[in-house]
Protein backbone atom coordinates (compact mmCIF):
# COMPACT_ATOMS: atom_id res chain seq x y z
CA UNK A 1 0.00 0.00 0.00
CA UNK A 2 2.08 2.94 -1.42
CA UNK A 3 -1.08 5.09 -2.23
CA UNK A 4 -4.10 6.55 -0.13
CA UNK A 5 -6.72 4.27 -1.62
CA UNK A 6 -9.33 7.44 -0.02
CA UNK A 7 -7.11 10.57 -1.77
CA UNK A 8 -4.49 8.97 -3.83
CA UNK A 9 -1.30 10.74 -2.03
CA UNK A 10 1.30 8.65 -0.95
CA UNK A 11 1.30 6.70 2.45
CA UNK A 12 4.06 6.46 5.14
CA UNK A 13 4.22 3.41 6.99
CA UNK A 14 4.24 4.19 11.16
CA UNK A 15 2.51 3.23 14.11
CA UNK A 16 -0.66 5.81 14.93
CA UNK A 17 -1.38 6.89 18.28
CA UNK A 18 -2.48 4.73 20.65
CA UNK A 19 -1.81 1.44 18.32
CA UNK A 20 1.08 -0.82 18.45
CA UNK A 21 1.75 -1.81 15.20
CA UNK A 22 3.18 -0.47 11.88
CA UNK A 23 0.50 1.06 9.57
CA UNK A 24 0.11 2.66 6.01
CA UNK A 25 -0.84 6.32 7.14
CA UNK A 26 -2.00 9.02 4.80
CA UNK A 27 0.59 11.83 4.86
CA UNK A 28 -2.08 14.21 3.04
CA UNK A 29 -6.09 13.46 4.83
CA UNK A 30 -4.40 10.90 7.55
CA UNK A 31 -6.38 7.93 6.67
CA UNK A 32 -5.02 4.68 8.49
CA UNK A 33 -5.38 1.49 5.99
CA UNK A 34 -5.54 -1.63 8.11
CA UNK A 35 -4.60 -4.96 6.27
CA UNK A 36 -6.30 -7.86 7.69
CA UNK A 37 -6.29 -11.92 6.96
CA UNK A 38 -8.24 -13.65 4.69
CA UNK A 39 -10.93 -15.88 4.47
CA UNK A 40 -11.19 -18.91 2.45
CA UNK A 41 -14.20 -21.28 2.28
CA UNK A 42 -14.92 -24.42 1.07
CA UNK A 43 -17.02 -27.34 1.83
CA UNK A 44 -16.54 -31.28 1.33
CA UNK A 45 -19.32 -32.55 -0.87
CA UNK A 46 -20.03 -36.06 -0.20
CA UNK A 47 -22.30 -38.47 -2.22
CA UNK A 48 -22.58 -42.12 -0.60
CA UNK A 49 -19.10 -43.01 0.56
CA UNK A 50 -17.63 -40.46 -2.43
CA UNK A 51 -16.56 -37.04 -1.77
CA UNK A 52 -16.15 -34.62 -4.58
CA UNK A 53 -12.58 -32.80 -5.63
CA UNK A 54 -11.95 -30.31 -8.37
CA UNK A 55 -8.83 -30.45 -10.71
CA UNK A 56 -7.23 -26.57 -10.62
CA UNK A 57 -7.52 -24.68 -13.69
CA UNK A 58 -5.62 -21.78 -12.26
CA UNK A 59 -2.53 -21.08 -10.29
CA UNK A 60 -1.16 -21.68 -7.67
CA UNK A 61 -1.07 -25.85 -7.62
CA UNK A 62 -2.69 -25.91 -11.21
CA UNK A 63 -3.71 -29.12 -11.68
CA UNK A 64 -3.81 -30.32 -8.35
CA UNK A 65 -7.02 -31.61 -6.88
CA UNK A 66 -8.73 -29.23 -4.22
CA UNK A 67 -11.84 -29.36 -2.30
CA UNK A 68 -14.45 -26.26 -3.93
CA UNK A 69 -13.02 -23.44 -2.05
CA UNK A 70 -12.13 -19.71 -2.45
CA UNK A 71 -12.42 -16.33 -0.86
CA UNK A 72 -15.10 -14.99 1.24
CA UNK A 73 -16.67 -11.96 -0.46
CA UNK A 74 -18.36 -8.78 1.04
CA UNK A 75 -21.76 -9.02 2.29
CA UNK A 76 -22.21 -13.09 2.50
CA UNK A 77 -21.75 -15.33 5.41
CA UNK A 78 -19.21 -18.34 5.27
CA UNK A 79 -22.07 -20.99 4.73
CA UNK A 80 -23.56 -19.14 1.94
CA UNK A 81 -19.84 -18.19 0.17
CA UNK A 82 -18.67 -21.82 0.72
CA UNK A 83 -22.00 -23.03 -1.11
CA UNK A 84 -20.98 -20.25 -3.25
CA UNK A 85 -17.70 -21.87 -4.62
CA UNK A 86 -19.09 -25.13 -4.66
CA UNK A 87 -21.68 -24.48 -7.26
CA UNK A 88 -18.91 -21.95 -9.36
CA UNK A 89 -16.20 -24.20 -9.37
CA UNK A 90 -17.89 -27.89 -9.36
CA UNK A 91 -21.79 -27.36 -11.06
CA UNK A 92 -22.82 -28.90 -7.86
CA UNK A 93 -25.40 -27.58 -5.37
CA UNK A 94 -25.30 -29.08 -1.74
CA UNK A 95 -27.15 -29.20 1.55
CA UNK A 96 -24.81 -27.63 4.13
CA UNK A 97 -24.68 -30.52 7.24
CA UNK A 98 -22.26 -28.31 9.83
CA UNK A 99 -18.64 -26.30 10.19
CA UNK A 100 -16.08 -29.67 10.43
CA UNK A 101 -12.79 -27.62 10.15
CA UNK A 102 -11.07 -23.98 10.60
CA UNK A 103 -7.11 -24.14 9.89
CA UNK A 104 -5.06 -21.07 10.65
CA UNK A 105 -2.52 -20.38 7.78
CA UNK A 106 -0.77 -17.20 9.25
CA UNK A 107 2.39 -17.47 6.71
CA UNK A 108 -0.15 -16.43 4.14
CA UNK A 109 -3.10 -14.81 6.11
CA UNK A 110 -5.56 -16.71 5.53
CA UNK A 111 -7.83 -19.04 7.76
CA UNK A 112 -9.77 -21.90 5.65
CA UNK A 113 -12.87 -23.18 7.03
CA UNK A 114 -14.65 -25.98 5.52
CA UNK A 115 -18.31 -27.31 6.22
CA UNK A 116 -19.50 -30.47 5.69
CA UNK A 117 -22.10 -31.18 2.65
CA UNK A 118 -24.16 -33.36 0.85
CA UNK A 119 -24.13 -33.48 -2.84
CA UNK A 120 -28.12 -32.53 -3.38
CA UNK A 121 -28.07 -34.64 -6.94
CA UNK A 122 -24.37 -35.49 -9.50
CA UNK A 123 -25.30 -32.83 -11.75
CA UNK A 124 -21.34 -31.59 -11.28
CA UNK A 125 -19.68 -29.94 -13.78
CA UNK A 126 -15.67 -28.00 -13.72
CA UNK A 127 -16.38 -24.52 -13.53
CA UNK A 128 -13.72 -21.82 -15.31
CA UNK A 129 -11.42 -22.52 -12.32
CA UNK A 130 -11.51 -26.10 -12.47
CA UNK A 131 -10.00 -28.81 -15.25
CA UNK A 132 -12.43 -31.21 -14.14
CA UNK A 133 -14.57 -32.41 -11.06
CA UNK A 134 -14.90 -36.12 -9.96
CA UNK A 135 -15.77 -37.63 -7.04
CA UNK A 136 -13.49 -40.36 -5.08
CA UNK A 137 -13.73 -43.14 -2.97
CA UNK A 138 -10.98 -42.70 0.02
CA UNK A 139 -8.77 -45.46 -1.37
CA UNK A 140 -8.72 -43.48 -4.73
CA UNK A 141 -8.01 -40.20 -3.25
CA UNK A 142 -4.43 -38.79 -4.89
CA UNK A 143 -3.21 -38.10 -1.92
CA UNK A 144 0.58 -37.25 -3.79
CA UNK A 145 -1.27 -34.98 -5.71
CA UNK A 146 -3.79 -32.36 -3.34
CA UNK A 147 -3.38 -28.68 -3.88
CA UNK A 148 -2.89 -27.49 -0.25
CA UNK A 149 -2.31 -28.96 3.13
CA UNK A 150 -5.52 -27.76 4.35
CA UNK A 151 -7.03 -29.95 2.33
CA UNK A 152 -5.23 -32.86 2.88
CA UNK A 153 -6.01 -32.42 6.66
CA UNK A 154 -9.46 -31.75 5.98
CA UNK A 155 -9.82 -35.06 3.89
CA UNK A 156 -8.33 -37.21 6.23
CA UNK A 157 -9.64 -36.27 9.27
CA UNK A 158 -13.18 -36.49 7.02
CA UNK A 159 -12.18 -39.92 6.27
CA UNK A 160 -11.03 -41.11 9.97
CA UNK A 161 -14.01 -39.38 12.05
CA UNK A 162 -16.76 -40.57 9.37
CA UNK A 163 -15.00 -44.42 10.17
CA UNK A 164 -15.04 -43.74 14.30
CA UNK A 165 -18.01 -42.29 13.86
CA UNK A 166 -16.32 -38.65 15.75
CA UNK A 167 -18.16 -35.46 15.05
CA UNK A 168 -15.68 -32.88 15.79
CA UNK A 169 -14.70 -29.19 14.69
CA UNK A 170 -11.40 -29.54 13.92
CA UNK A 171 -9.38 -26.45 14.45
CA UNK A 172 -5.15 -24.94 14.28
CA UNK A 173 -2.34 -23.45 12.88
CA UNK A 174 -2.08 -25.81 9.96
CA UNK A 175 1.87 -25.80 10.65
CA UNK A 176 1.23 -27.85 14.15
CA UNK A 177 -1.98 -29.59 13.26
CA UNK A 178 -1.44 -33.85 13.84
CA UNK A 179 -3.34 -35.66 11.23
CA UNK A 180 -5.36 -38.57 12.16
CA UNK A 181 -2.72 -42.17 11.62
CA UNK A 182 -4.25 -44.21 9.32
CA UNK A 183 -3.64 -47.37 9.78
CA UNK A 184 -5.03 -48.49 6.24
CA UNK A 185 -2.63 -46.74 4.00
CA UNK A 186 -0.01 -46.26 6.74
CA UNK A 187 -0.67 -42.39 6.03
CA UNK A 188 0.34 -40.56 9.34
CA UNK B 1 -11.61 2.68 -2.84
CA UNK B 2 -11.47 5.52 -5.05
CA UNK B 3 -7.43 5.14 -5.68
CA UNK B 4 -5.49 2.82 -6.71
CA UNK B 5 -3.18 2.00 -3.33
CA UNK B 6 -0.37 0.33 -5.79
CA UNK B 7 0.29 3.41 -8.03
CA UNK B 8 -2.07 6.51 -6.83
CA UNK B 9 -4.41 6.42 -9.87
CA UNK B 10 -7.90 6.66 -10.28
CA UNK B 11 -10.16 3.38 -9.96
CA UNK B 12 -12.94 2.28 -11.91
CA UNK B 13 -15.55 0.32 -10.70
CA UNK B 14 -16.20 -2.50 -13.14
CA UNK B 15 -16.79 -6.12 -13.36
CA UNK B 16 -12.98 -7.40 -14.45
CA UNK B 17 -12.66 -10.30 -17.10
CA UNK B 18 -13.19 -14.17 -15.37
CA UNK B 19 -14.84 -12.66 -12.65
CA UNK B 20 -19.19 -11.88 -11.58
CA UNK B 21 -18.66 -8.78 -9.27
CA UNK B 22 -17.54 -5.06 -9.41
CA UNK B 23 -14.24 -4.62 -7.99
CA UNK B 24 -12.02 -1.43 -7.91
CA UNK B 25 -10.01 -1.74 -11.07
CA UNK B 26 -6.70 0.62 -11.41
CA UNK B 27 -6.94 2.88 -14.71
CA UNK B 28 -3.60 3.05 -14.76
CA UNK B 29 -1.78 -0.38 -13.68
CA UNK B 30 -4.63 -2.23 -14.09
CA UNK B 31 -4.49 -3.84 -10.32
CA UNK B 32 -7.94 -5.18 -9.62
CA UNK B 33 -8.54 -4.27 -5.41
CA UNK B 34 -10.25 -7.22 -4.13
CA UNK B 35 -12.52 -6.37 -0.58
CA UNK B 36 -12.88 -8.92 1.68
CA UNK B 37 -14.89 -9.69 5.22
CA UNK B 38 -12.94 -9.31 8.49
CA UNK B 39 -12.76 -11.93 11.15
CA UNK B 40 -12.83 -10.70 14.56
CA UNK B 41 -11.15 -12.44 17.19
CA UNK B 42 -12.30 -13.17 21.37
CA UNK B 43 -12.58 -15.23 23.91
CA UNK B 44 -14.76 -16.16 26.81
CA UNK B 45 -12.30 -15.75 30.26
CA UNK B 46 -13.85 -17.95 32.86
CA UNK B 47 -12.25 -18.03 36.12
CA UNK B 48 -14.55 -21.25 38.11
CA UNK B 49 -18.47 -19.86 38.10
CA UNK B 50 -17.44 -16.27 36.48
CA UNK B 51 -16.74 -14.96 32.89
CA UNK B 52 -14.49 -11.49 32.25
CA UNK B 53 -16.17 -8.57 30.43
CA UNK B 54 -14.56 -5.13 29.66
CA UNK B 55 -16.57 -1.78 29.56
CA UNK B 56 -15.92 -0.27 26.10
CA UNK B 57 -13.87 2.50 26.48
CA UNK B 58 -14.33 3.52 22.76
CA UNK B 59 -16.99 3.39 20.19
CA UNK B 60 -19.14 1.98 18.52
CA UNK B 61 -21.29 0.97 21.98
CA UNK B 62 -19.38 3.03 24.34
CA UNK B 63 -19.67 2.42 27.98
CA UNK B 64 -21.29 -1.26 27.17
CA UNK B 65 -19.59 -4.62 28.18
CA UNK B 66 -18.52 -7.06 25.47
CA UNK B 67 -16.08 -10.30 25.81
CA UNK B 68 -12.40 -9.14 25.10
CA UNK B 69 -12.35 -9.41 21.33
CA UNK B 70 -10.73 -7.66 18.52
CA UNK B 71 -9.97 -7.15 14.38
CA UNK B 72 -7.63 -10.29 13.59
CA UNK B 73 -3.95 -9.41 12.42
CA UNK B 74 -1.68 -10.42 9.31
CA UNK B 75 0.57 -12.54 10.80
CA UNK B 76 -0.78 -14.59 13.94
CA UNK B 77 -3.39 -17.84 13.95
CA UNK B 78 -6.87 -17.12 15.40
CA UNK B 79 -6.08 -18.32 18.66
CA UNK B 80 -2.89 -16.32 18.86
CA UNK B 81 -5.35 -13.61 17.98
CA UNK B 82 -7.61 -14.06 21.13
CA UNK B 83 -5.59 -14.29 23.03
CA UNK B 84 -3.64 -10.88 22.07
CA UNK B 85 -6.80 -9.63 22.23
CA UNK B 86 -7.78 -10.76 25.82
CA UNK B 87 -4.36 -9.39 26.93
CA UNK B 88 -4.75 -6.33 25.82
CA UNK B 89 -8.39 -5.43 26.30
CA UNK B 90 -8.45 -6.64 29.94
CA UNK B 91 -4.47 -7.72 31.05
CA UNK B 92 -5.65 -11.15 31.24
CA UNK B 93 -3.64 -13.92 30.20
CA UNK B 94 -5.72 -17.09 29.13
CA UNK B 95 -5.24 -21.05 28.43
CA UNK B 96 -7.25 -21.63 25.60
CA UNK B 97 -9.81 -24.71 25.46
CA UNK B 98 -11.67 -24.36 22.36
CA UNK B 99 -13.38 -23.64 19.57
CA UNK B 100 -16.39 -22.02 21.20
CA UNK B 101 -18.37 -20.05 18.16
CA UNK B 102 -18.29 -18.65 14.54
CA UNK B 103 -21.22 -16.55 13.99
CA UNK B 104 -21.64 -14.34 10.26
CA UNK B 105 -22.38 -10.76 10.86
CA UNK B 106 -22.63 -10.52 6.61
CA UNK B 107 -24.49 -7.27 6.71
CA UNK B 108 -20.94 -5.35 8.22
CA UNK B 109 -18.68 -8.08 6.43
CA UNK B 110 -17.35 -9.40 9.53
CA UNK B 111 -17.12 -13.03 11.04
CA UNK B 112 -16.64 -13.08 14.68
CA UNK B 113 -14.98 -16.04 16.26
CA UNK B 114 -14.39 -16.94 20.22
CA UNK B 115 -12.43 -19.44 22.02
CA UNK B 116 -13.60 -20.76 25.76
CA UNK B 117 -10.59 -20.08 27.72
CA UNK B 118 -9.65 -20.18 31.64
CA UNK B 119 -7.99 -16.97 33.01
CA UNK B 120 -4.58 -18.23 34.35
CA UNK B 121 -4.40 -16.15 37.70
CA UNK B 122 -6.97 -13.28 38.35
CA UNK B 123 -4.21 -10.11 37.29
CA UNK B 124 -6.92 -8.71 35.27
CA UNK B 125 -6.80 -4.86 34.46
CA UNK B 126 -8.76 -2.68 31.64
CA UNK B 127 -6.60 -1.92 28.98
CA UNK B 128 -6.64 1.63 26.69
CA UNK B 129 -10.13 0.34 24.88
CA UNK B 130 -12.10 -0.90 28.20
CA UNK B 131 -13.18 1.09 31.13
CA UNK B 132 -13.27 -1.49 33.32
CA UNK B 133 -12.88 -4.99 33.54
CA UNK B 134 -14.76 -7.48 36.45
CA UNK B 135 -16.24 -10.74 37.04
CA UNK B 136 -19.43 -11.61 36.65
CA UNK B 137 -21.52 -15.20 37.53
CA UNK B 138 -24.63 -16.17 35.22
CA UNK B 139 -27.24 -14.19 37.17
CA UNK B 140 -24.69 -10.95 37.53
CA UNK B 141 -24.69 -10.74 34.03
CA UNK B 142 -26.02 -6.87 32.96
CA UNK B 143 -27.97 -8.32 29.95
CA UNK B 144 -29.17 -5.55 28.62
CA UNK B 145 -26.21 -3.77 28.20
CA UNK B 146 -24.51 -5.99 26.13
CA UNK B 147 -22.21 -4.03 22.99
CA UNK B 148 -23.03 -6.90 20.54
CA UNK B 149 -25.63 -9.44 19.67
CA UNK B 150 -22.54 -11.82 18.64
CA UNK B 151 -21.47 -11.20 22.52
CA UNK B 152 -25.00 -11.97 23.89
CA UNK B 153 -25.22 -15.10 21.92
CA UNK B 154 -21.96 -16.12 23.32
CA UNK B 155 -22.78 -15.51 26.51
CA UNK B 156 -26.31 -17.65 26.43
CA UNK B 157 -24.54 -20.12 24.67
CA UNK B 158 -22.05 -20.94 26.94
CA UNK B 159 -24.10 -20.67 30.41
CA UNK B 160 -26.45 -22.82 28.75
CA UNK B 161 -24.15 -25.49 27.44
CA UNK B 162 -22.02 -25.50 30.84
CA UNK B 163 -25.61 -26.08 32.86
CA UNK B 164 -26.37 -28.89 30.27
CA UNK B 165 -22.99 -30.38 29.67
CA UNK B 166 -23.04 -29.58 26.26
CA UNK B 167 -19.57 -29.29 24.16
CA UNK B 168 -20.89 -27.85 20.72
CA UNK B 169 -19.55 -25.25 18.41
CA UNK B 170 -21.82 -22.69 17.86
CA UNK B 171 -22.73 -21.29 13.95
CA UNK B 172 -24.33 -19.28 11.67
CA UNK B 173 -25.93 -16.33 10.19
CA UNK B 174 -26.18 -13.77 13.99
CA UNK B 175 -29.76 -12.39 12.32
CA UNK B 176 -31.04 -16.51 12.48
CA UNK B 177 -29.39 -17.89 15.33
CA UNK B 178 -32.05 -18.83 17.90
CA UNK B 179 -30.79 -18.62 21.15
CA UNK B 180 -31.43 -21.19 23.86
CA UNK B 181 -34.12 -20.69 25.81
CA UNK B 182 -33.19 -19.71 29.45
CA UNK B 183 -35.97 -20.82 32.01
CA UNK B 184 -34.35 -19.35 35.08
CA UNK B 185 -34.10 -15.73 33.55
CA UNK B 186 -36.86 -16.17 31.27
CA UNK B 187 -34.97 -14.97 28.28
CA UNK B 188 -35.41 -16.20 24.95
Amino acid sequence: MKFCSSCGAATDVRIPAGDTRLRAVCTACGTIHYVNPKMVLGTIPVWGDQVLLCRRAIEPRYGLWTLPAGFMEVGESTAHGAMRETLEEAGARVTLERLFSVFDIPHVDQVHLFYLAQLNDLNIQAGEESLEVRLFREQEIPWPHIAFRTITATLRFYFHDRREGVTTVHTGDIRDVRLPHDADTGLA
